[in-house]
Protein backbone atom coordinates (compact mmCIF):
# COMPACT_ATOMS: atom_id res chain seq x y z
CA UNK A 1 0.00 0.00 0.00
CA UNK A 2 1.08 3.65 0.09
CA UNK A 3 0.14 7.06 0.74
CA UNK A 4 0.80 10.21 -0.57
CA UNK A 5 -1.03 13.32 -0.23
CA UNK A 6 -0.51 17.16 -2.67
CA UNK A 7 -1.20 20.29 -1.41
CA UNK A 8 -2.55 23.46 -3.95
CA UNK A 9 -1.95 26.48 -1.64
CA UNK A 10 -1.93 30.22 -2.65
CA UNK A 11 1.91 30.18 -1.80
CA UNK A 12 2.63 26.93 -3.28
CA UNK A 13 2.55 23.28 -3.36
CA UNK A 14 3.41 20.72 -0.65
CA UNK A 15 3.41 17.17 -1.62
CA UNK A 16 4.41 13.90 0.73
CA UNK A 17 5.10 10.11 0.29
CA UNK A 18 5.98 7.38 2.09
CA UNK A 19 8.36 4.29 0.28
CA UNK A 20 6.90 1.36 1.64
CA UNK A 21 5.91 -1.56 -1.28
CA UNK A 22 4.97 -4.77 -0.71
CA UNK A 23 3.95 -7.86 -2.46
CA UNK A 24 2.47 -9.76 -0.11
CA UNK A 25 2.73 -9.11 3.45
CA UNK A 26 5.97 -11.40 3.99
CA UNK A 27 7.49 -9.15 0.76
CA UNK A 28 7.97 -5.54 1.89
CA UNK A 29 10.80 -3.54 0.72
CA UNK A 30 11.49 0.55 -0.25
CA UNK A 31 11.27 2.23 -3.19
CA UNK A 32 11.04 6.09 -4.02
CA UNK A 33 7.52 6.78 -4.83
CA UNK A 34 8.41 10.70 -5.64
CA UNK A 35 9.94 11.49 -8.86
CA UNK A 36 11.13 15.20 -9.33
CA UNK A 37 11.39 16.73 -13.43
CA UNK A 38 12.86 19.74 -13.01
CA UNK A 39 14.35 22.92 -15.39
CA UNK A 40 14.75 25.06 -12.18
CA UNK A 41 13.37 28.60 -13.13
CA UNK A 42 11.74 27.10 -16.27
CA UNK A 43 9.44 23.92 -15.63
CA UNK A 44 8.97 21.62 -12.27
CA UNK A 45 6.96 18.70 -12.63
CA UNK A 46 6.49 16.77 -9.41
CA UNK A 47 4.88 12.81 -9.64
CA UNK A 48 3.89 10.48 -6.87
CA UNK A 49 2.75 7.29 -7.58
CA UNK A 50 0.21 4.46 -5.83
CA UNK A 51 0.07 1.25 -7.34
CA UNK A 52 1.58 -1.86 -9.01
CA UNK A 53 5.18 -1.49 -8.85
CA UNK A 54 5.71 -2.82 -12.25
CA UNK A 55 3.22 -0.28 -13.39
CA UNK A 56 4.40 3.11 -11.71
CA UNK A 57 8.40 1.95 -12.48
CA UNK A 58 7.64 1.57 -16.77
CA UNK A 59 5.30 4.75 -17.01
CA UNK A 60 8.42 6.60 -15.47
CA UNK A 61 11.20 5.27 -17.04
CA UNK A 62 8.74 5.76 -20.61
CA UNK A 63 8.06 9.50 -19.28
CA UNK A 64 12.20 9.53 -18.85
CA UNK A 65 12.82 8.01 -22.30
CA UNK A 66 10.33 10.17 -24.17
CA UNK A 67 12.58 13.94 -21.93
CA UNK A 68 15.74 12.06 -23.10
CA UNK A 69 15.07 11.10 -27.02
CA UNK A 70 17.07 13.57 -29.18
CA UNK A 71 13.92 14.00 -31.34
CA UNK A 72 11.75 14.85 -28.17
CA UNK A 73 8.57 17.01 -29.10
CA UNK A 74 5.90 18.99 -27.15
CA UNK A 75 3.58 15.47 -27.83
CA UNK A 76 5.85 13.07 -25.77
CA UNK A 77 7.93 15.30 -23.58
CA UNK A 78 6.40 16.37 -20.22
CA UNK A 79 9.49 18.91 -20.34
CA UNK A 80 8.60 20.44 -23.58
CA UNK A 81 4.64 20.27 -23.25
CA UNK A 82 3.44 23.63 -23.81
CA UNK A 83 0.93 23.38 -20.79
CA UNK A 84 0.67 21.61 -17.43
CA UNK A 85 -2.81 20.00 -18.29
CA UNK A 86 -0.75 18.97 -21.60
CA UNK A 87 1.80 17.39 -19.16
CA UNK A 88 -1.04 15.70 -17.50
CA UNK A 89 -2.34 14.75 -20.52
CA UNK A 90 1.06 12.71 -21.46
CA UNK A 91 1.38 11.20 -18.16
CA UNK A 92 -2.36 9.87 -18.52
CA UNK A 93 -1.72 8.10 -21.47
CA UNK A 94 1.63 6.70 -20.79
CA UNK A 95 0.36 5.43 -17.64
CA UNK A 96 -2.98 4.58 -19.35
CA UNK A 97 -0.80 2.04 -22.02
CA UNK A 98 1.59 0.64 -19.55
CA UNK A 99 -1.30 -0.58 -17.09
CA UNK A 100 -2.84 -1.99 -20.36
CA UNK A 101 0.16 -3.79 -21.44
CA UNK A 102 0.62 -5.01 -18.22
CA UNK A 103 -2.89 -5.93 -17.46
CA UNK A 104 -2.89 -7.60 -20.91
CA UNK A 105 0.30 -9.86 -19.45
CA UNK A 106 -1.45 -10.88 -15.99
CA UNK A 107 -5.14 -11.65 -17.72
CA UNK A 108 -3.30 -15.42 -17.81
CA UNK A 109 -3.36 -15.57 -13.88
CA UNK A 110 -6.56 -13.61 -13.32
CA UNK A 111 -4.71 -10.71 -11.32
CA UNK A 112 -5.21 -7.29 -12.19
CA UNK A 113 -2.89 -4.68 -11.86
CA UNK A 114 -3.49 -0.86 -10.87
CA UNK A 115 -1.71 2.62 -10.44
CA UNK A 116 -2.89 6.09 -10.23
CA UNK A 117 -0.40 9.22 -9.78
CA UNK A 118 -0.40 12.72 -8.20
CA UNK A 119 1.43 15.71 -10.78
CA UNK A 120 1.90 18.77 -9.40
CA UNK A 121 3.75 21.16 -11.38
CA UNK A 122 4.17 24.61 -13.27
CA UNK A 123 5.81 26.37 -15.94
CA UNK A 124 7.30 29.87 -16.18
CA UNK A 125 4.63 32.63 -16.99
CA UNK A 126 1.75 29.33 -16.08
CA UNK A 127 -0.17 28.85 -13.22
CA UNK A 128 0.51 26.11 -10.15
CA UNK A 129 -1.23 23.02 -10.95
CA UNK A 130 -2.21 19.97 -9.01
CA UNK A 131 -3.53 16.63 -10.90
CA UNK A 132 -4.35 13.08 -9.81
CA UNK A 133 -4.11 10.74 -12.88
CA UNK A 134 -6.50 7.83 -12.72
CA UNK A 135 -5.55 4.06 -13.95
CA UNK A 136 -7.34 4.38 -16.70
CA UNK A 137 -5.36 8.06 -18.14
CA UNK A 138 -8.31 10.56 -17.32
CA UNK A 139 -7.68 13.20 -14.21
CA UNK A 140 -8.96 14.99 -12.00
CA UNK A 141 -7.54 18.52 -10.69
CA UNK A 142 -7.03 20.66 -6.84
CA UNK A 143 -9.54 23.32 -6.68
CA UNK A 144 -9.90 26.14 -4.29
CA UNK A 145 -12.82 24.10 -2.51
CA UNK A 146 -10.99 21.00 -2.89
CA UNK A 147 -6.80 22.36 -2.03
CA UNK A 148 -5.76 18.71 -1.94
CA UNK A 149 -5.01 15.29 -3.48
CA UNK A 150 -4.76 12.07 -2.27
CA UNK A 151 -3.57 8.42 -3.48
CA UNK A 152 -2.95 5.05 -1.90
CA UNK A 153 -4.27 4.57 1.49
CA UNK A 154 -5.87 7.45 2.04
CA UNK A 155 -8.51 7.54 4.38
CA UNK A 156 -7.09 7.72 7.76
CA UNK A 157 -5.28 10.60 7.10
CA UNK A 158 -8.06 12.80 5.63
CA UNK A 159 -9.59 14.15 8.99
CA UNK A 160 -6.89 16.64 9.89
CA UNK A 161 -6.98 17.49 6.42
CA UNK A 162 -10.35 18.36 6.11
CA UNK A 163 -10.14 20.56 9.05
CA UNK A 164 -6.87 22.41 8.27
CA UNK A 165 -6.28 22.63 4.89
CA UNK A 166 -7.44 26.29 2.84
CA UNK A 167 -5.89 27.67 0.07
CA UNK A 168 -4.40 30.45 2.52
CA UNK A 169 -3.00 28.15 4.88
CA UNK A 170 0.90 28.54 4.60
CA UNK A 171 3.67 26.32 3.53
CA UNK A 172 4.98 26.14 6.93
CA UNK A 173 1.58 24.96 8.34
CA UNK A 174 0.97 23.01 4.71
CA UNK A 175 3.92 20.60 5.89
CA UNK A 176 3.06 20.24 9.20
CA UNK A 177 -1.34 18.98 8.01
CA UNK A 178 0.43 16.37 5.63
CA UNK A 179 3.18 15.06 8.10
CA UNK A 180 0.39 14.72 10.60
CA UNK A 181 -2.23 13.32 8.21
CA UNK A 182 1.05 10.78 7.26
CA UNK A 183 1.17 10.06 10.93
CA UNK A 184 -2.43 8.84 11.09
CA UNK A 185 -1.80 6.69 8.53
CA UNK A 186 1.04 5.03 9.55
CA UNK A 187 -0.14 4.81 13.21
CA UNK A 188 -3.13 2.58 11.47
CA UNK A 189 -1.66 1.13 8.57
CA UNK A 190 1.39 -1.64 8.22
CA UNK A 191 1.50 -1.59 4.31
CA UNK A 192 2.32 2.46 4.41
CA UNK A 193 6.31 3.16 6.09
CA UNK A 194 8.98 5.39 6.87
CA UNK A 195 10.89 7.15 5.50
CA UNK A 196 9.04 9.42 3.94
CA UNK A 197 9.95 12.23 1.05
CA UNK A 198 8.40 15.88 1.55
CA UNK A 199 8.93 18.73 -1.12
CA UNK A 200 7.78 21.90 -1.25
CA UNK A 201 6.99 24.19 -4.41
CA UNK A 202 7.08 27.46 -3.70
CA UNK A 203 4.83 29.58 -6.31
CA UNK A 204 6.42 30.79 -9.31
CA UNK A 205 10.06 29.31 -8.37
CA UNK A 206 9.54 26.91 -10.99
CA UNK A 207 11.64 24.23 -9.45
CA UNK A 208 11.90 22.37 -5.97
CA UNK A 209 12.20 24.93 -3.12
CA UNK A 210 13.22 22.41 -0.59
CA UNK A 211 12.78 18.60 -0.34
CA UNK A 212 14.00 16.20 2.64
CA UNK A 213 13.94 12.30 3.12
CA UNK A 214 12.71 11.77 6.86
CA UNK A 215 14.01 8.39 8.39
CA UNK A 216 12.37 6.37 10.40
CA UNK A 217 14.66 7.26 13.38
CA UNK A 218 14.47 11.01 12.77
CA UNK A 219 14.43 12.95 16.16
CA UNK A 220 12.55 15.64 14.84
CA UNK A 221 9.50 13.59 12.82
CA UNK A 222 8.69 11.30 16.44
CA UNK A 223 8.66 14.65 18.38
CA UNK A 224 6.10 16.15 16.45
CA UNK A 225 4.20 13.05 16.45
CA UNK A 226 4.56 12.79 19.70
CA UNK A 227 3.63 16.55 20.03
CA UNK A 228 0.16 15.69 18.32
CA UNK A 229 -0.78 12.65 20.49
CA UNK A 230 -0.70 15.64 23.20
CA UNK A 231 -1.98 18.05 21.65
CA UNK A 232 -4.85 15.40 20.86
CA UNK A 233 -5.26 14.17 24.37
CA UNK A 234 -5.20 17.51 25.86
CA UNK A 235 -7.65 18.83 23.94
CA UNK A 236 -9.89 15.71 24.13
CA UNK A 237 -9.46 16.34 27.67
CA UNK A 238 -10.97 19.63 27.34
CA UNK A 239 -14.08 18.91 25.13
CA UNK A 240 -17.23 18.39 27.41
CA UNK A 241 -19.31 15.20 26.78
CA UNK A 242 -22.94 16.43 25.72
CA UNK A 243 -25.24 15.18 28.84
CA UNK B 1 -22.62 2.83 4.16
CA UNK B 2 -22.72 2.40 8.40
CA UNK B 3 -20.40 2.91 11.22
CA UNK B 4 -20.60 1.30 14.42
CA UNK B 5 -18.41 1.62 17.24
CA UNK B 6 -18.05 -1.10 20.26
CA UNK B 7 -15.35 -0.42 23.55
CA UNK B 8 -14.69 -2.62 26.13
CA UNK B 9 -13.60 -0.79 28.86
CA UNK B 10 -12.75 -1.97 32.94
CA UNK B 11 -15.58 0.21 33.79
CA UNK B 12 -17.90 -0.70 31.02
CA UNK B 13 -19.04 -1.03 27.29
CA UNK B 14 -19.78 2.31 24.91
CA UNK B 15 -21.92 1.70 21.76
CA UNK B 16 -22.27 4.07 19.24
CA UNK B 17 -24.51 3.34 15.60
CA UNK B 18 -25.41 5.86 12.74
CA UNK B 19 -28.48 5.17 10.78
CA UNK B 20 -28.08 5.74 7.00
CA UNK B 21 -28.82 3.39 4.49
CA UNK B 22 -29.06 4.27 1.32
CA UNK B 23 -29.01 2.19 -1.99
CA UNK B 24 -27.31 3.69 -4.30
CA UNK B 25 -26.66 7.52 -2.88
CA UNK B 26 -30.34 8.46 -4.50
CA UNK B 27 -31.76 6.30 -2.58
CA UNK B 28 -30.78 7.28 1.14
CA UNK B 29 -33.16 6.20 4.14
CA UNK B 30 -32.84 6.14 8.39
CA UNK B 31 -33.02 2.74 9.44
CA UNK B 32 -32.00 1.95 13.59
CA UNK B 33 -28.60 -0.39 13.76
CA UNK B 34 -28.84 -0.95 17.42
CA UNK B 35 -30.28 -3.39 18.90
CA UNK B 36 -31.02 -4.10 22.72
CA UNK B 37 -32.26 -7.63 23.99
CA UNK B 38 -32.42 -7.49 27.68
CA UNK B 39 -33.64 -9.10 30.59
CA UNK B 40 -32.69 -6.16 33.02
CA UNK B 41 -29.89 -7.23 36.07
CA UNK B 42 -30.05 -10.66 34.35
CA UNK B 43 -28.65 -10.09 31.04
CA UNK B 44 -28.36 -7.72 28.34
CA UNK B 45 -27.52 -8.15 24.64
CA UNK B 46 -27.06 -4.88 22.31
CA UNK B 47 -26.28 -5.54 18.45
CA UNK B 48 -24.84 -3.37 15.86
CA UNK B 49 -24.92 -4.06 12.38
CA UNK B 50 -23.64 -2.92 9.39
CA UNK B 51 -24.47 -4.10 5.49
CA UNK B 52 -26.90 -5.52 3.55
CA UNK B 53 -30.66 -4.18 5.39
CA UNK B 54 -32.18 -7.31 4.20
CA UNK B 55 -29.76 -9.58 5.63
CA UNK B 56 -29.89 -7.38 8.88
CA UNK B 57 -33.25 -6.97 9.34
CA UNK B 58 -34.16 -10.91 8.54
CA UNK B 59 -31.48 -11.77 10.80
CA UNK B 60 -32.52 -9.66 13.90
CA UNK B 61 -35.97 -11.15 12.80
CA UNK B 62 -34.96 -14.54 13.23
CA UNK B 63 -32.80 -13.75 16.38
CA UNK B 64 -36.06 -12.17 17.87
CA UNK B 65 -38.50 -15.55 16.19
CA UNK B 66 -36.35 -17.43 18.31
CA UNK B 67 -36.59 -15.82 21.15
CA UNK B 68 -39.84 -15.79 21.51
CA UNK B 69 -40.93 -19.43 20.40
CA UNK B 70 -42.90 -21.19 22.73
CA UNK B 71 -40.12 -24.13 22.89
CA UNK B 72 -37.06 -22.16 22.79
CA UNK B 73 -34.23 -23.30 24.13
CA UNK B 74 -30.27 -22.66 25.05
CA UNK B 75 -29.58 -23.93 21.49
CA UNK B 76 -31.31 -21.19 19.42
CA UNK B 77 -32.20 -18.33 21.91
CA UNK B 78 -29.51 -16.04 22.27
CA UNK B 79 -32.17 -14.84 25.54
CA UNK B 80 -31.76 -18.16 27.01
CA UNK B 81 -27.59 -19.43 25.93
CA UNK B 82 -25.41 -20.21 28.56
CA UNK B 83 -22.58 -17.93 27.53
CA UNK B 84 -21.59 -14.74 26.08
CA UNK B 85 -19.68 -17.01 23.74
CA UNK B 86 -22.61 -19.38 22.96
CA UNK B 87 -24.76 -15.94 22.14
CA UNK B 88 -22.06 -14.78 19.52
CA UNK B 89 -22.02 -18.17 17.97
CA UNK B 90 -26.13 -18.44 17.89
CA UNK B 91 -26.02 -14.85 16.15
CA UNK B 92 -22.86 -15.72 14.08
CA UNK B 93 -24.76 -18.74 12.72
CA UNK B 94 -28.20 -16.74 11.83
CA UNK B 95 -26.06 -14.43 10.28
CA UNK B 96 -24.34 -16.60 7.82
CA UNK B 97 -27.87 -18.35 6.97
CA UNK B 98 -29.54 -15.53 6.22
CA UNK B 99 -26.65 -14.34 4.14
CA UNK B 100 -26.26 -17.39 2.17
CA UNK B 101 -30.02 -17.75 1.69
CA UNK B 102 -30.53 -13.91 0.38
CA UNK B 103 -26.80 -14.80 -1.40
CA UNK B 104 -28.44 -17.75 -3.06
CA UNK B 105 -32.10 -15.25 -4.15
CA UNK B 106 -29.19 -12.59 -5.58
CA UNK B 107 -27.05 -14.93 -8.14
CA UNK B 108 -29.11 -14.63 -10.74
CA UNK B 109 -28.09 -10.98 -10.43
CA UNK B 110 -24.77 -11.48 -10.20
CA UNK B 111 -25.29 -8.90 -6.76
CA UNK B 112 -23.79 -10.33 -3.36
CA UNK B 113 -24.76 -9.28 -0.27
CA UNK B 114 -22.84 -9.36 3.08
CA UNK B 115 -23.54 -7.72 6.55
CA UNK B 116 -21.46 -7.48 9.66
CA UNK B 117 -22.48 -7.10 13.60
CA UNK B 118 -20.75 -5.91 16.68
CA UNK B 119 -22.46 -8.28 19.53
CA UNK B 120 -22.41 -6.54 22.95
CA UNK B 121 -23.19 -8.29 26.07
CA UNK B 122 -23.12 -9.47 30.11
CA UNK B 123 -24.98 -11.46 32.28
CA UNK B 124 -25.47 -12.16 35.33
CA UNK B 125 -22.33 -13.65 36.71
CA UNK B 126 -20.54 -13.47 33.69
CA UNK B 127 -17.88 -10.96 32.05
CA UNK B 128 -18.23 -8.27 29.76
CA UNK B 129 -18.04 -9.49 26.38
CA UNK B 130 -17.83 -7.63 22.74
CA UNK B 131 -17.51 -9.32 19.62
CA UNK B 132 -17.08 -8.52 15.76
CA UNK B 133 -19.11 -11.05 13.74
CA UNK B 134 -18.21 -11.62 10.54
CA UNK B 135 -20.52 -11.85 7.38
CA UNK B 136 -19.45 -15.46 6.97
CA UNK B 137 -20.47 -16.28 11.28
CA UNK B 138 -17.17 -16.70 12.46
CA UNK B 139 -15.79 -13.60 15.12
CA UNK B 140 -13.07 -11.87 16.79
CA UNK B 141 -13.27 -10.62 20.39
CA UNK B 142 -11.59 -7.36 21.79
CA UNK B 143 -9.12 -7.49 24.25
CA UNK B 144 -7.23 -5.74 26.75
CA UNK B 145 -4.75 -4.70 23.83
CA UNK B 146 -7.55 -3.93 21.44
CA UNK B 147 -10.24 -2.91 23.26
CA UNK B 148 -12.41 -1.42 20.70
CA UNK B 149 -14.56 -3.15 17.55
CA UNK B 150 -15.34 -1.30 14.82
CA UNK B 151 -17.73 -2.27 11.35
CA UNK B 152 -18.39 -0.38 8.19
CA UNK B 153 -16.65 2.78 7.24
CA UNK B 154 -14.01 2.37 9.97
CA UNK B 155 -11.34 3.87 8.70
CA UNK B 156 -11.85 7.74 8.63
CA UNK B 157 -12.82 7.48 12.83
CA UNK B 158 -10.18 5.25 13.58
CA UNK B 159 -6.79 7.30 14.52
CA UNK B 160 -8.36 9.45 17.51
CA UNK B 161 -9.58 5.98 18.88
CA UNK B 162 -5.93 4.17 18.84
CA UNK B 163 -4.45 7.41 20.71
CA UNK B 164 -7.26 7.75 23.06
CA UNK B 165 -9.32 4.32 24.02
CA UNK B 166 -7.80 2.12 26.80
CA UNK B 167 -9.30 -0.15 29.01
CA UNK B 168 -8.81 2.36 31.62
CA UNK B 169 -10.70 5.12 29.78
CA UNK B 170 -13.96 6.07 31.86
CA UNK B 171 -17.34 5.80 30.64
CA UNK B 172 -17.74 8.95 29.86
CA UNK B 173 -14.73 9.82 28.37
CA UNK B 174 -15.35 6.62 26.14
CA UNK B 175 -18.76 8.43 24.84
CA UNK B 176 -16.59 11.39 24.06
CA UNK B 177 -14.54 9.13 21.95
CA UNK B 178 -17.06 7.28 19.77
CA UNK B 179 -18.79 10.47 18.81
CA UNK B 180 -15.52 12.42 17.80
CA UNK B 181 -15.14 9.49 16.00
CA UNK B 182 -17.90 9.26 14.56
CA UNK B 183 -17.87 13.16 13.83
CA UNK B 184 -14.96 12.56 11.63
CA UNK B 185 -16.52 9.68 9.84
CA UNK B 186 -19.76 12.17 9.08
CA UNK B 187 -17.05 15.04 7.85
CA UNK B 188 -15.43 12.57 5.36
CA UNK B 189 -18.19 9.97 4.33
CA UNK B 190 -21.77 11.46 3.31
CA UNK B 191 -23.34 7.83 3.78
CA UNK B 192 -22.76 7.78 6.97
CA UNK B 193 -25.60 10.25 8.46
CA UNK B 194 -27.50 11.17 11.99
CA UNK B 195 -29.30 10.89 14.09
CA UNK B 196 -27.47 8.36 15.70
CA UNK B 197 -27.95 6.11 18.83
CA UNK B 198 -25.99 5.88 21.74
CA UNK B 199 -25.74 3.37 24.93
CA UNK B 200 -23.79 2.74 27.51
CA UNK B 201 -23.96 -0.46 29.44
CA UNK B 202 -21.93 -0.75 32.94
CA UNK B 203 -20.16 -3.00 34.17
CA UNK B 204 -22.27 -5.78 36.17
CA UNK B 205 -25.40 -3.56 35.00
CA UNK B 206 -26.53 -6.22 33.28
CA UNK B 207 -28.74 -3.65 31.50
CA UNK B 208 -28.36 -0.61 29.36
CA UNK B 209 -27.35 1.85 31.81
CA UNK B 210 -28.11 4.71 29.19
CA UNK B 211 -29.09 5.13 26.09
CA UNK B 212 -29.96 8.64 23.89
CA UNK B 213 -30.55 9.38 20.68
CA UNK B 214 -28.75 12.34 18.92
CA UNK B 215 -30.17 13.73 16.41
CA UNK B 216 -29.33 16.02 13.50
CA UNK B 217 -30.02 19.28 15.47
CA UNK B 218 -28.69 18.18 18.50
CA UNK B 219 -26.87 21.70 19.84
CA UNK B 220 -25.05 19.59 22.43
CA UNK B 221 -23.55 17.46 19.61
CA UNK B 222 -22.98 20.40 17.29
CA UNK B 223 -20.84 22.02 20.37
CA UNK B 224 -19.13 19.25 21.00
CA UNK B 225 -18.10 19.06 17.33
CA UNK B 226 -17.18 22.45 16.86
CA UNK B 227 -15.14 21.95 20.34
CA UNK B 228 -12.80 19.13 18.84
CA UNK B 229 -12.33 21.07 15.61
CA UNK B 230 -11.48 24.53 17.55
CA UNK B 231 -9.16 22.14 19.82
CA UNK B 232 -7.74 20.37 16.96
CA UNK B 233 -6.46 23.72 15.44
CA UNK B 234 -5.26 24.73 18.36
CA UNK B 235 -3.00 22.10 18.95
CA UNK B 236 -2.03 22.24 15.32
CA UNK B 237 -0.71 25.96 15.52
CA UNK B 238 1.12 24.69 18.79
CA UNK B 239 3.01 21.72 17.49
CA UNK B 240 6.22 22.70 15.65
CA UNK B 241 7.24 21.90 12.33
CA UNK B 242 10.31 19.83 11.99
CA UNK B 243 13.12 21.69 9.96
Amino acid sequence: MTYCVGLLLDAGMVLLSDTRTNAGLDNIATYRKMFIFEEPGERVITILTAGSLSVTQTTIARLREAIEHPEASEDDSIMKAPTMLNVAEIIGNTLASVRQDIDHKMNASKVSVTASMIVAGQRKGGAMRLFLVYPEGNFIEATEDTPFLQIGEHKYGKPILDRVVRPSTTLEDGQKAVLLSMDSTLRSNLSVGMPLDLAVIARDDCKVTSKRRIEKDDPQFAAMSHGWSEALRDGFGRIDLIS
